[in-house]
Parts: C-alpha cells; structure tokens; sequence
C-alpha cells in the first residue's frame, strides 16, 4: 500500500514551507511506513486514525520517542543557513562570538570588529538577561537588540540573541537571525512551541539537568510545529564536581550526532565559566565532531556587566582561533 | 537617622495589597536598616540611591542573595490564606490530593468525594500538561479546569493546577486557588514575574536541579513584584540514583525552614515515582518539619492517562492519613 | 528430586557458625530450588556443577544480582545482637554515639557516660581515620582502641570502630564489637571478603557514589564469605547541592527494606555535616523505617580535631533523644 | 635564615631513591620557603617545628591541600620512565590497550601482538578484577599475571595491571611495570600507602565520585610516602546521564595539568561503556592535552567475560590510531 496515493500531505506540509528543508517535504511525502505520521497527529485527525488503525505504523514508537529529530527520519546533516553566507551544520566549524550581555554601542561595535577580524562567523549578545536573582542586572532590552543588529550589519555578521519571554518573540525576531534558548528554558514547552512556529533558526541549549533524550525531545517540540532550523547547544551539565561551573558533557557531542541529523554546537564558556579552559574544551568539542562553538568573548572582561571571569579578550579569541585551524583541518572541515 | 520619617513607603508599597501580608507592609515602614529597598531599586530610584549612598545599607547584599524570601526580613512564618478556611503555613499540616491529569467528569467527583473523605484539604488536578514529548497527552486545558473547579466546590476544596504558559494566567486564576509552577519552569523567570503581579498564591516547584539557593531566588522573583503568597515544594532532585525516579532531598525541609519564612510542602509522588514509597516518605517529611504534603491519587492508577505507577488508590491514600495522625500529633500539629 | 538428600550442605555450611543467624541454616538445608547454591558456587565444584546442570536453578539470576541480602531468600528481619543486651533490626531503634575520633581518655570516659545517660546505646569513636589529605590527623591507632573499650566498658555499651586496612582487623576485632567499613571502602572488596571471614558484626556505610544495588552487593561480597552480622548504613550521597555536604537519600531506607532483611540505619552528622540539621533528620530518619541512628557526639565541638560542625554536645542529644521517644513510639517501637 | 645548612635533608629523604625523580631530590635541598617541609612533617619531629614556627611556612597551608602533587613544588611536567623505551608523561602521546581480562594465553598473545602492531605502548589486562557481585568473574589470578608477562616480553610491552588486595602488591610488582588503582579504590588510603613505598609506578584512577581535589590528595598519598612515579586517569564520573555509562569530564584534564606536574591520561572505554564513543572521546583527549588513553582491546568483543560492549577489536583499535595520529601531529606531540 503507498500511502503516498492515499493522502497527499505534500500540499498542506507545515514542513515545506522552510527553505533549505526540501528533505523534510520529500519524507513526508516519500514515506510508507506510516512512522513520520505521528508527528502530525495534532493537526489532521484522517492522519491520526490512519496511524492508528496501521500496525506498522506503530512499531517505531517505542524505537525514540522524538521522531522529527532523529536519523531514523533523515539521515543526512541538516543544515541551518543563515544571512552573509554563513551555516550550521555543513563543513564549516562555526564560531558565534560577542558578550554576555550588550551594554553599549562602543562595546559592541568594538567586539564585532575584533571578532570578525580574528574569525567569528556570528556576533552574540544578551539583551534579556536570565538571571538567578531579580535583583541582578537584567539587559538592556530592544535598546541592546538594536545595538546588537547594528554592529552584526556594519560587519557581516548575522547576530543571536536569547529568547527570555514568548511575548518578545516577534520584537527579537525582527532583529535576531537565531534566536537562543537558554538551558532554564530547555523544557518551558510552552515557549518551544512558540519558536516552533516562527521561521527563525533556533539554537536549543540544554538545561544543567537535562537528559540527551530530553534535549531530543525539546528540539521535537520546535520541530513538530513545523520550524526545522533548530540547532542544538551542549553547554554543561551539573555535577558534584565544583573545579568548574558545570561539567561539560564531551560525550553528549558523538551520542547527539548518531541520534539526530540537527547540528551540535558546543559553549565552552558557560561549561566551564574559566577562561583558561576555553582553548582546550574548544579543541576537545572540534575532535569530538562538534558543527560550532559558541564563546564569549569582551573587550574589557574585568569591567563586564556579567560572567566577566569566563569571557576572552578579542586578542586571545584570535589566538586561539589561530591554534583551532589546524585542529579543524584535520578533522576534515573548515573554520 | 530614621528612614521612616524620609521615605513613607507604606502607601506605595505593592506588599500592602495582600491581604494576610501585613507584616510586609510592617516591614518596609519600620526598618531603619536599609537591607529591604534593596529590594525596590527597580521602581524607584531615589531609593535606590539611597541604599547605594548608606553604607550600612550595603553590608546586607553579601549575607543572602535573596531578601524578601528570607528570614532577616521577616522571622515568624508566613501563613497562606485559602477559601473553606484552609491555610498552609500554620499549625495544620495540609495534605493536598488528587490526580496527575484531569481525565473526566467522573474521575473528578469520584476522587474529590474520596479525598475530602480521607482527610484532603485542597484539590489538585493537571489541566496543563507539562510533557516531555510533545506527542504525550498534554491535558484537557479549560475544560478540564473546569471539571476541577466543580469538583472544589461540590466537596468544600480549594483547587491547585498548573501554570505553563504565561498567556494563560488570567483563565486559570479565574478558576484556580493556588497556581503552580512545575519544576521544569522554576526558573522560567518571565512566569514567575507576571505570576508575582497577581494576587493568586502560587507553589514553586524546586527545579530537578535547581539548588536551594535558586529556589529561594525564584520565589523572590515573584516576592519582589508585590505577591508574597508563595508556597515551596521539594519534589526530588536528579542524581545518579536510579531506584527512585529523582531523589527526595528531605534536608532541604529544615535548611528552607531556617532561611525563609515561607510555608515548605513535599511531594512525595513525583519524588518517588513509585506509589509503595509515598506513605515512608510522607512520615518523613511531617518528621522533618514540612507544611504539607502533595500526593497523587487516582481513582484507577493501571488506566491513568499519566504517572499511574506513583499514584495511590484512594483506599490508600485514607489509610496513609490514617498512619500520619499520630506522627502529625507528636510533632505538634494536626492533619 | 530433593536436593538435600544428595547434598547435606548443613555440616560443611560457614552459615551454620553465627549465633542469631538460624534462619540461614534452615534455607541452606530446606530449598531445593537451588537459587541458594549459586552463593556456593566459588567454594563445592560439585555444587555448582549442579546448580549449572538444573535448568531451575539459572532462573533466579536475572532478579536479584544479590542472593544472600535478598528477601527471596529470608523475609523476615535480620537482628544482630550485641553485648549488653543491644541489638540492631528488632524493636528497638538503636542509638549509636560518640566523638569522630577518639582524642583522649578524659574526652572518651566523659562523652560515654554522658551519651549513655542520654539514652545511647553503643559508643562509637574513631581510632584509624580516612582522611582526604594525607597530613590530616589521622587517629590515635591501637592507643585509641583501649580508651574506646576502657569507656564501654565503663558504662556497659558495645563499641564501634572503622576498619581502614584488612591488616588491622585481629587487632580491632580483639578490642570492637563491630566492625565499620567507611563509604570510601564500600567497594573495597578484598577488605569485604576478609570481614567477611570474622565473626563480628559489619557496619557498611554506603559510598557517597554507590547505588542502592551496588551497596546491596557489597553487603553480598561480606554474606558470600559466611558473615550474616551485617549492617547497613545510609550517610548521603553526593549530588549538585552544596547547602549541605552530602544528600541524605531518605529514599533508601524503604527502597532498602523492602530489598534486603538486613538491618538499616543512618548517619545524619555525615549526610548533612551541621550539627543544626541533625535533630530534624533523624526524625525523619526514625520515620521512614530505620533501624537507628549514628550521631557525632562531642564534648567540646570547638576544640574537636575533626568534623567539630556536625557533632552535637551530649546536652543537645539528650534533648534530642527526648523529642524522638514519643515519635519512635508511634512508629510502633522502642528507643 | 637559610634552611639548607640547618637541617641536610638530602641524605635521609625518601624521594633521592626514585631514578628520574632528580628534581624531587633538588627541591628538598634548595628550598628555604618551608612550604616542602609539612610533607615531612609525621617522620621528623625538628622539622615540623620549625614549620609551625616559622611564619613563612604556614602561608602555603591555604593555597593547595595538596604539596608533592602541586606545580608549586614542581613546575616542569613529571615523566614516568618505563622498559621497552616507553614513558609517559614526555612529548609521546601514550597508548596503553588490551582486554579488560585476561582470559587465555592464546587472547593474550594474539591481542598483545595486534595492538603492538597497531601502535600501542603498553599492554594493558585485569588478573584481579573488581566486580559489583562476588559471583561475577573475579579474574585468573597469578596464572593471568603470567600470561600477561609473557604476551607483553614476546611484543616489546610494557604491562599494567590493577592490584584490589595490598597484600598482591609483592606478587603484582614482580610481574608488572605499572601497578594500577581502580575507581573504586580511588580513596582506599591503605593501599594508596603501601603503594607509595613500593618503586613500582602507579596508574591512580579517579573515582567515579572524586573531586579532582580528592583525587590530587590520593596521590599525595602515594608520593608523601616516596614514590614520585605517579600517573593519574581520568575515566569518567558518576552523573545523572545514562547515555553513558559514566560522564567524561574532558575538563579534568586541562585543570590537572595546571594544578599538578603529573602525567595524566583518559580511558574512553569505562567512561562510555560504549565502542562507538572510543574514537571521538580518544580525538578529544588528546585534543585537551592528554598525556595518553587507556583503551580496552578485545580479540573477540562477543565472547569476553566482562565489557565487551566497550572494548575494540584489535582492527578498529589500528584504524583509531591512524586518525589520531595527525591530530597529535597538530596538537604537538607524537604517537
């Protein structure tokens, strides 16, 4: 039986709407299987009962949980591509690189020419600030997501900026190329399920506390709403061990890789919350297979606003960045 | 120098509108030591300068990072004030009940009738789901608030149900008692703000990996914007252990009861995650000093839409209450 | 076909040797099952020749990795008598005290007395300390041994005292009626297998990294060797949260019980290492099922050469004592 | 006041005997700081009081617990000298591989001469092996340590193995080149002892919940006893994640090496449990700045008696080593 005859989802596919997602169409089309259905379980119940009533259909569910995100589904990298020529996910390491948080125009316009001079793909920057305490500086808002466009247009940079509160999506969307997800949001569902349904690129840290499963299955809440561009972030879990801020998960990066076709970037920053251990985790996430790195980097890291202690100067970011080349060469890609 | 007789806050204070939070609006009149307009620097700026310019104000910030959370600020127990004259904070040790989801009509009388019989003194039941798959059951939404509500009042229970996103605030506390933050959204700070700008009591969950100190943080963030009726509950953090599904941390009862006035709940359902372990359990955190106890019961666990192995029958759950009585007694409080 | 006419293990049996320990001897005789003679398997070629030949045998395997702890094998509990009329796992809750080390005559003979008018049942005290850093004090050697007995002795309870070395057990079993295997020696099995081979009661303290099943399995390596005076002893494991230096895993004292016949205790001045927290969580402790308490007592915490924060003055574990008698009387026991 | 002339040190240290340990005998003679002195502080009454008298002496107390073990000592990178011309610790990135067990002469020589091939150093296999049950495979014992030997002469081998019992040590150091501390020995302080006063190099594993710190005082406790030929192994810790076996901490080793001079190297192999996982987490390793990997070896992964799942076979091991060995080019060091 070819179910393809049966129900033509071509058409109404959420999932062909993604430029650079053709894959995505061809699946939902191509299969017979009936296992990629069940994504789609919440919006056409013909679908639904078609599952249900199929025996095949239901013996992957006990196979992953997650089904959009797994290789299962689509076995080649997916690739998030973004303005200036750059992307996530092909032969090219990326590297996203800017502050913590944004705290004024000369700050940002200094860090993005020195980051872009010394290699950086993409500027970073916070302007809604998740912090512990209500009491701790909280980011400059749409003021700071101005500054970050700015100093993103006048040097080719695409920007990304965290995504605090779902009412500020379309506020950040307009600004931001990626919008980020921070760890304590890794599994606010309500918020996943809103960024699922924007066209914007997503990049899905995972939580201190999260499982590789779970991560898979917050990446799946995105995905299902019909936003492919997700981009997955390993940054640290909690431990017993206190020589560094989080325990970063070397591991997670292979095991994410054989599970799902999403890239994998690495943020050694907030992993280890020590500078000095930036240029070997780095080198460590490039050996390991990782697509990116995410790295903070300030100008003047002593006087920053936040997380001073685990930023790089722009002179050792172009250091280090010198030393990961050949590093990246070897592995067969491209920096 | 007398602060009071320079800044008559009392008026503007949002801590006034509570009612049963008298103490708060004592508070900020009489204290002439600066350490709680720290606690106002994001709404008025001459108070802020002026803590900023005393040195005595100052000396506080390093003791606790949190402050309206904690017991410098206010020594005698805060007591939260609910409809058919229960409270949760005072002698009586209150035991809320009911099931993971809202499943039907039936299920809700049949387990409040139950309940209330056994000795439940509020109702609880997940019309937000909170899934780590977005493929899981999410929950019935407004219908099934509304099966909770008229099981409440058709027995004499207040209600609890869970918030997961912020756009829903206003059709669930036209409905709900307390509002609940589940553990994956302890530090999903946008919520707890906007839950801190209504007058609904609130019960935050800690975070499977959210320290103590965080926890205490979170409910600041809802302290801070003028609600100072919030209710914690230990509910299992994440280890290596796997006997359990998380690991119940029963010294966190006495370490929060000795830094903040706020009421102490634990659930030992979700802790467990195994119904034969919540009777040992619950002994121990009336033992250990804990205001309440949150407990999942189901009329049939083996069909529940969710979480059927840690529920109790209702049977159970009488005879368990049965068991507390005397260990309640001894400890000096009632059931 | 009865096994016990081919096999009359009852002469030959290590199990037959402890006092108190009948029920063993019966299972070694009476089964035919065969589960019981993989225990054997190391010591009767013929035996296991047996067990490997009878399909029925191989069954158990997969339940339970453990035999001997195991309820499979004896449901009822395991009591493990001591002099003076003590004993560990019947009615009465056992109440273990004393220093952290043993530092002099004076410090010993007056904490006895004291803890012993408070209602103790056994004296602990420290003669070879484990250490982290090899020039901390590390305990006054056999000298200690003879004060520790010097004082039971004076004020008739049994002693305790840590085994770091399996060359040092004759010497401390001449002198202690148990022998304690500390959490870092939880998975030394060659000193396991040796206590294994002495009469005298164990103590096992689980590691701070080790799982209910691993601890259940060391208990096994010390059962194997002939040994069924074994105690186990829940002190915390390590986790994330640094408010207290371990996580008292109050979970383990059900999931324990429920596992194993072996009695179950635990260490609150370890799991927590504030003496604050002590009353509170044994209380807790006594509620979840424990079968007693070991507490840090010392007569002068200020001037204590180790772990002074977590010990109680003998005034304040005499208080304590008195607020648990009524709570270990609703739990159906005796203190 | 110079230290030298008062007190000649150099004839009875202990750290002369150790060949290679030049500087080790250079630093107790030159040193005037005081700082070197507390290690000796149990075996010579005159020297501790000077250090407790001497105001200069104390200041290091605070900075590190740790003092043999601390690039404070010894700021130039340990090498440990092995037969065979191998060493570890130098500009070679060391490989150390073979079974977990030794199961057959015919296993042995075949893995010891495939892995030669490959390019492996040392030859690695467990005569006593710990085991979570007493009933699983406890090793060959001595007719193991033979067979190892044997392999390791026929290939040119250095050979290591692990001793559980302090009383094997005499045995073991007659056989092997390098004397092995599993995790679960990590804090066995007993032996970590007599294993200082053997020459024998030792492989001290970090336990699976040890602190780099605790891990840097267990080493402390064999070099205070003399023995200065001390590699440490990181091999994954103990965290909620249960992709993998254990978590990698790829942290550890860039914070090693700063703290301490000693060698330090990776076993990939018990931190995944996974063969999958080996050859990224090996390219990782090294990438970090690891010193060499410990790789389990398997001439039949199907039929070994214990890890198979994590061990190679010999062919995908020699594969391994031709992709790392660019990798190790860049990172400056050689296969």
């Amino acid at each position: 039986m070819n179910l393809l005859k049966e129900m033509p989802l071509t058409e109404e596919s959420p999932h062909t709407k993604q430029g650079g997602m053709k894959e995505f169409r061809t699946f939902s089309v191509h299969t017979s299987k009936g296992e990629a259905f069940t994504v789609f379980n919440t919006k056409n119940k013909e679908i639904t009962q078609f599952v249900e009533n199929n025996e095949a259909c239901s013996t992957i569910r006990p196979a992953v949980p997650y089904i959009l995100a797994s290789r299962l589904i689509k076995d080649t990298p997916t690739v998030v591509y973004l303005p200036h020529n750059v992307s996530i996910g092909g032969t090219q390491v990326c590297l996203i690189a800017g502050p913590c948080s944004i705290e004024s125009e000369e700050q940002m316009m200094e860090t993005a020419r020195k980051v872009k001079l010394a290699g950086a793909h993409v500027l970073r920057g916070g302007a809604f600030k998740p912090r512990s305490s209500p009491y701790a500086f909280q980011g400059m808002g749409e003021e700071g997501l101005l500054l970050l466009r700015k100093a993103g247009d006048a040097y080719g940079l695409p920007i990304i900026t965290e995504v605090l509160d779902a009412d500020d999506i379309p506020l950040i969307a307009e600004y931001s190329d990626i919008l980020q997800v921070g760890a304590r949001n890794c599994q606010n569902f309500s918020l996943l399920k809103k960024l699922g349904r924007t066209g914007r690129p997503v990049l899905l840290k995972r939580g201190m506390m999260t499982t590789i499963e779970e991560l898979l299955l917050s990446a799946e809440y995105i995905l299902s709403e019909g936003n492919m561009n997700v981009i997955l972030c390993e940054r640290g879990i909690r431990t017993f061990e206190t020589e560094t801020r989080n325990t970063l998960d070397i591991s997670a990066i292979p095991v994410l890789k054989a599970k799902t076709h999403l890239p994998v970037i690495v943020d050694p920053s907030h992993a280890s919350g020590d500078w000095k251990l930036i240029a070997p985790l780095s080198s460590a996430a490039i050996a390991a297979g990782a697509d990116g790195l995410m790295i903070e980097v300030h100008n003047s890291p002593e006087t920053a606003l936040c997380d001073g202690n685990q930023s790089l100067k722009p002179e050792k970011f172009g250091r280090m960045v010198d030393t990961l080349t050949p590093l990246t060469e070897v592995m067969g890609r491209t920096l």
